[in-house]
């Protein structure tokens, strides 16, 4: 790191100079300047809902408006949720999952439950000046089949142009990664719960 | 989803039973209780920092405190530094990198800056009351080498028992992964990039 010639310096300069241009060509050549995009946060790994909730601090940071709706989580406080709650009206949160499918132990409920997120999600879906609308864990939804997969990607297609939409969950249904611009799997490379160590506050909720 | 039978909703109920059962020995099994974990999201997909912003959302909503120390975005303004601002003395933020190494092509420059910042993270690193540290694109840092990679294992190691640290960006050293407690790979598996659409407000930034 010390010791660094002057040459070396020139040579790191001149990489560095070619690279910037190989950006610049890159950004030049993105033709499409805005775009609502549909995001899928999906894979076996940490960090799916935690990243959706990261874009929305983005967001709120920009002073548009955010909705959360969550399909699975049930209504218990969350750290999240108290710390989106200091900005007021321009994020609305509603977690209306009735827990884990393991906790409910009744799937007609499960798919009341899912169907009345799916009604509220709608209505944040049918209004432009809502910036970012985050679907949580409805890649569980739809892999019980408490919702039917076309009713969802129609609402998802019709929704405003510029507004952003993140799904979360494992198992993202193929039809939704193809209708999806961006897809990210989180991979689990490493996990403490195998160390025995529980849920930490903070970090899982 | 309808014309659920009464012989299927029993079999359903009986098998998340049996499920529970499974989840609550796995939760019982798991014998340290508070730990400071030590969390690196790398892998060439998106989501890595904004995961960690998403963990300083909810580190932030149970009223502890945070520190962010950025090592290569530079000082200009972000969405997720507006929204922090918002917690005050609570939130920590530190942009000190000078940008990405193509566009300041100056490799001392950038050595000094990831200097720089390591010693601020050091000082969030020895306090006990910071509840979460976050070490934004130290993968970075560490990959060019502009960090010694023991100096920085030795200062995680001698840490707060009960603190945790986030470490992000691509490429992360194999004796930092060894030292973690929780790795996130995160994978591209489709990007907006790709169909010509430039970073979008709220999103990327």
């Amino acid at each position: 790191m010390s010791g660094m010639s002057d040459e070396e310096a020139a040579r790191h300069r001149a990489r560095m100079i070619k690279r910037k241009q190989v950006q610049d060509a890159e950004v030049a050549a993105k033709t499409i300047t805005e775009k609502g995009l549909l995001i899928v946060h999906t894979g076996p790994g940490k960090g799916k809902s935690t990243a959706a909730f990261g874009l929305a601090l983005r967001m709120l940071g920009h002073g548009r408006r955010v909705a959360i709706v969550q399909f699975i989580k049930g209504a218990w406080q969350s750290g999240e949720r108290a710390a989106l709650a200091r900005f007021g009206e321009l994020c609305a949160f509603h977690a209306l999952g009735e827990g884990f499918t393991w906790e409910t132990q009744d799937r007609a409920r499960d798919i009341a439950a899912c169907q009345h997120a799916f009604e509220v999600a709608r209505g944040y879906l049918a209004d432009p000046d809502v910036a970012l609308v985050i679907l949580d864990e409805l890649n569980i939804a739809l892999r019980y089949d408490y919702l039917d997969l076309a009713t969802v990607l129609a609402a998802l297609a019709s929704r405003p142009p510029l507004q952003h939409v993140v799904i979360t969950g494992r198992n993202a249904k193929p039809e939704l990664i193809a209708a999806a611009d961006l897809v990210t799997e989180m991979g689990a490379v490493k996990h403490h719960f195998a160390a025995g160590v529980r849920a930490q506050a903070g970090i899982e909720y």
